[in-house]
């Protein structure tokens, strides 16, 4: 240990004790600070002005406020270069993520097309990537396998071996997608209206992390197939993954070697370019577009090698040109949907808004977490009737457009130009891509979701309760699938908070000598407890799951056994009263109280931060046994709102006056021993010294502790510690 | 407001201002005080010797304890008055729940006689009644009734009303309430064996009387049925209850009228008797047993009068006498009744771990919840293969019990003794009891339980959280039933504690002057803020649903927006090293860091009782941006758990070392204004007196304060406001 010089700035206090009225005398306690009642808040939201209004509608259609002020100079060059970076992403993603969700490539690139444009407008942070993203999709993609699967759209069906329709499958899923894409939308658009953006808040970061790397693995597992060129049954339900896995691997002996050839090829280039990237950041201006590059190359070669005829390759087939008139949502089929909807509602929320809120605190400005609910739900609302499913932000996409020096949602609209020009004229070309090419894709984007495994160990190391959280976030996604596995982990989160304070640290706390401070006595050595004074601190709010643990710790760290001492007080009293009603005699063999116990108990309640009738009822038992046996009971350290809750509950009586509340430990403690000690005390500030027998009878009335009063001008008041 | 004359005891303290690290070595901090590791309490508990196993012995099996010692003398003539009342109690209430659980009679016998003789042998309970309550038996009604409906059952069935084969009914009623019985009593041990005690704790105070009150209203729907002589269809599920009483009102016009005549004589001598026990409370040695007289009175009435054959008046049937031979539950009845069978394992044991506590706080000894919990699953396992039904204790018979002087589980085997004699002899005479007459018991002994509905005006005087969680409690009961309502209610219950701490209070606290307390400048007038230091609170724990809130507040409540500030530092960077790149240019308009802003905030973790990564990251990335702007960032009041937290997470670092830690607010505030006015004080304090100018500079620096220190023996470092 080195030698630590500590602060030579000297703490020096001098004031009178205070309890909680003498407080509010002395610091002038008044009423909260005038806030606005609730009619004169309606009747200000209700003023109508011109103001006003352009107000409103700036914070509901943020781009009337930003794009007139839109600076050519400062942000033309970096939207642009950040623009084309994003579009070039948004091809082979699109087209790969909109696999994941079991639609049709083209479905993905639409993905990439409206809702930018409708964030563009409605959206408040300026770099985040709204688009096609892997969680969102494999959670599209299951809801659509369960509701159109292969085994509804059989054509010749005979012994379950038949070809399935593919294009009316097809159809009937983009109509699903479509469908719970809007219903998430009006999910969402409803939570911003009524301010409900909060609701994010219950998914905790290792909820989060742990639930994108399960995410990740159901990802994976879909992406196998194509890998391998295998076509296993599919599955839904609790355990699809792992029935999944099974199948896959009970089916390997039948790979298809050249779309295995494909795959290990596109993996190994992607991974090494992507690696490049990654090691020359600082010197690239912008990363090598690598994904686009390998689907090009992969749809070349396959065209002119007809890889797809020869070697049974199974490629994207037909990609439509053109966009399509809008269509309404198929509102049959919202009740098949509605849970999964409010889940990719949550999530996709979830992840923009963290991604939206790391870069406002980044370049200093603000995202509005409501009208980014609007936003997105918009985005979702209107996209869904244009054929794209749902939608959020890309971390992948984000970063590119950020750091390629996007400066606002210019760039957003600018990468869309670029998907659109690809859907009109050059969509078609891509035929003859193959579909392991762009499992390839989605397989390296899962990079870093997995690389989230390393927060076990660091958790592990960290906080154990939170690795909980992760651990079974992780296994419910895996086990449980995307939808029921976020309900129980949203509720397993939640539960950790009551584990939390159900098993508070109980101590007996004890003076350091010669200061105001009371330490735990077990962490401390030279935390002194006071002779007849205890000390009671919980580590946390005392609430219903943990109130009765309060009470037996109480009991076991003070030593007094309340039951045991009321019980005994009773027969005593019966005994005298009896004795009393037949003569004078004088047996009463039992002292009235234990002299030898404390005689007075100062609960601490800094750290409770709210209370509940059960917490007032123990408190109130707690004041109301130990003062039938004798033990004064005292609090400390309420902050103003459990002050409150504490009046309102009617805890204060006669018995229990509003003065047995003192601010801080110190005073209760200087209080209480002025009260045990009070004719001395009174003796000796009226003798400018010591008389050593009043100092005697003092010492053995507050055990070791004597009170030492300098009859100066300062009058100071200082309580030193014998040792 | 009267004169209060506030404490004269004066409150010194002069100590060197610490931080964490100096606390530490000032206090020696030091490991827990040595606990017994894993191994070494497996070896403990491992250990084998004849005290150990007599010990082991009594603590499983209570009575060889407490039975041996048992004083005749003290003890015989409370035990056997209060074992006469309250078996004279069971006879009725045993007859009439066991209808509310549609059960015969005789069942209801039997659940007042084994599982008592069980308890006297391994409850720790002096006091309770073990036997029929009406909560536990309406649950067990709603088994009951779903399983064995009347249309099972039905003979000659033609258009659905057919009569309905009662013997087969009921004999299979029976079995399922005993299967539902010995598997609840199987949880409970199991629950027990393993500790599990604690979860009782799940189900607060208001949830409780909510649930109690809401099963009230569930027993008089159910038994409305009987006062009128309706057979209104049987209904189960949700709103079950809804749809019984629609039902009763429907079929009102077709009432028995004798059956209503009865119920109504038999309600008024009910209700009018108890009430006169209740004034007459002290003066009567045993209450007047008006159950057991009315419905002696009824069956002999009803016998002589025939009611039953000439009104029509439905009456108990037969009673067999004499005990049946124990009989295994059907345990392929057990995956159907599974749930009910925890709710109602939970519950009894709620009821019954409240009643026994009260009455151990009050005589002073003590109940052991996980002893109790393997003796109330004893009683119902080994009841359930003599045809009993689900017991627990009833508040009536127990307050009975204890009041007419019972002192051990000797009363209870007294009790038992008299239904056993029913049993044998007496049960079958009862054939001619009209049912109408149990119903009124039934709901006069409901009265407790309405009671509670003032629970409502009491909780929206002194607890609204907890008045809303009585009326969910109560809502979901009534239309969700008993397993179901119980369910939900307690997950309703456990949100609630996220709702109190997701919405925390924030403060900025200021200085009463010339003292070391610091509250809230909202609440207390003289609390006055101390220029350049803010000190911002939460009043409760910060963590995952709450961190970002916590962020916003104090940049909102001190004025400091992070996200700005940070962008324009960059911007300025951005310039200066542009500038610096140019030339000596020196157009720098912009001051480096916004002077006129804080300079140091102390955030006051003081209600805090635990901490997770989110809080952590919220922290840390606090005092990271305030860093980079220039601010300093303390922390105070952190409890010995939160500090060995944040240890753990690698909150601490070179960046933020942890002598940012202080221990209270005002060391903090000491810390800071010596560092700020550092060059002052140390020339202060070599200067006997202030110079004009030294005064002038640091008034300058920390704003309207000053450093007095005046130079004699005591040294005394005082800061004192200017006002």
């Amino acid at each position: 240990m080195e030698d630590k010089n500590c602060s030579s700035v000297e703490y020096s206090v001098q004031r009178q004790v205070l309890d909680e009225l003498c407080l509010d005398e002395v610091a002038q306690k008044g009423s909260w600070s005038a806030k606005p009642t609730f009619s004169e808040r309606l009747k200000g939201s209700m003023r109508c002005s011109v103001p006003r209004a352009k107000e409103i509608l700036l914070s509901w259609v943020p781009v009337f406020g930003w794009l007139p002020k839109y600076s050519i100079r400062e942000n033309a060059i970096g939207d642009l270069i950040s623009g084309c970076s994003v579009g070039i992403m948004h091809l082979p993603q699109g087209m790969a993520y909109a696999l994941l969700a079991s639609l049709s490539p083209v479905i993905g690139l639409y993905t990439s097309l409206y809702p930018v444009l409708v964030y563009f407008i409605f959206g408040t942070s300026r770099h985040i990537s709204i688009g096609t993203f892997a969680v969102i999709s494999i959670m599209i993609g299951s809801v659509t396998e369960r509701l159109a699967p292969d085994s509804n759209f059989l054509v010749n069906a005979t012994n379950g071996t038949g070809s399935v329709n593919t294009n009316e499958q097809g159809a009937y899923r983009v109509q699903i997608a479509c469908s719970l894409t809007v219903l998430a939308g009006l999910f969402q658009i409803l939570l911003g209206v009524v301010r409900f953006g909060f609701v994010v808040t219950y998914l905790s970061e290792p909820l989060v992390r742990g639930y994108t790397t399960g995410s990740a693995c159901h990802v994976f597992g879909s992406q196998l197939k194509y890998l391998f060129g295998l076509s296993p049954a599919r599955t839904s339900g609790p355990l699809s993954l792992i029935y999944t896995l099974v199948n896959i691997c009970s089916l390997l002996p039948q790979t298809v070697v050249p779309e295995l050839v494909v795959s290990v090829v596109a993996l190994t280039v992607l991974i090494v370019v992507k690696e490049l990237n990654q090691c020359y950041r600082q010197r690239l201006p912008l990363p090598i577009p690598i994904e686009l590059i390998v689907i090009i190359a992969a749809t070349i070669i396959t065209h002119f090698c007809d890889l797809s005829a020869k070697y049974n390759v199974d490629v994207v087939g037909e990609i439509p040109s053109g966009l399509k008139a809008p269509q309404a949502p198929d509102v049959s089929l919202f009740p098949a949907v509605i849970g999964d909807a409010f889940a990719v509602a949550i999530v996709g929320y979830a992840i923009n808004i963290s991604l939206g809120k790391t870069f406002a605190l980044k370049h200093g400005y603000k995202v509005d977490s409501n009208q980014e609910l609007v936003a997105l739900g918009l985005s979702n609302t209107i996209g869904g009737c244009f054929q794209c499913y749902s939608v959020t932000s890309s971390l992948s996409r984000s970063l590119v457009q950020e750091s390629t020096g996007g400066k606002t949602q210019v760039a957003g609209l600018i990468s869309s130009i670029i998907v659109l020009i690809t859907v009109l004229k050059i969509g078609a070309l891509f035929e003859t891509l193959p579909k392991a090419v762009l499992s390839t894709i989605v397989i390296v984007n899962l990079k870093g979701m997995f690389k989230q495994l390393t927060d076990v160990p660091m958790l592990w190391k960290t906080n154990k309760v939170d690795l909980l959280v992760w651990l079974v976030t992780f296994t419910c996604t895996i086990l449980l699938n995307l939808d029921l596995g976020l309900a129980v982990s949203i509720g397993f989160s939640l539960l950790t908070v009551i584990f939390r304070t159900q098993l508070p640290r109980y101590s007996i706390l004890g003076q350091v000598p010669a200061t105001n401070l009371y330490l735990d006595v077990d962490t401390y050595k030279e935390a002194k407890e006071i002779p007849g004074i205890k000390i009671f601190r919980s580590s946390a709010t005392i609430y219903y799951t943990n109130a009765e643990m309060y009470l037996e710790a109480l009991q076991e760290k003070s030593g007094i056994q309340i039951g045991k001492l009321l019980a005994e007080k009773k027969k005593q009293d019966a005994t005298r009263k009896h004795i009393m009603q037949a003569s004078k005699d004088s047996h009463d063999k039992k002292e009235p109280t234990d002299s030898s116990g404390p005689h007075s108990i100062i609960l601490d309640l800094s750290a409770t931060s709210f209370v509940d009738t059960v917490a007032v009822k123990t408190l109130k038992n707690i004041c109301r046994d130990l003062g039938d046996i004798g033990v004064g009971v005292y609090l400390t350290g309420c902050q103003a709102c459990v002050v409150e809750q504490l009046e309102r509950a009617g805890f204060f009586s006669e018995s229990i006056p509003k003065n047995r509340l003192f601010v801080t430990i110190h005073d209760a403690v200087l209080h209480i021993l002025n009260k045990v000690g009070q004719t001395d005390v009174i003796l000796v500030s009226s003798l400018p010294q010591f008389s050593s027998f009043t100092c005697q009878l003092y010492a053995q009335l507050s055990g070791t502790y004597f009170a030492n009063r300098e009859a100066q001008q300062h009058k100071t008041w200082a309580i030193t510690h014998n040792s």
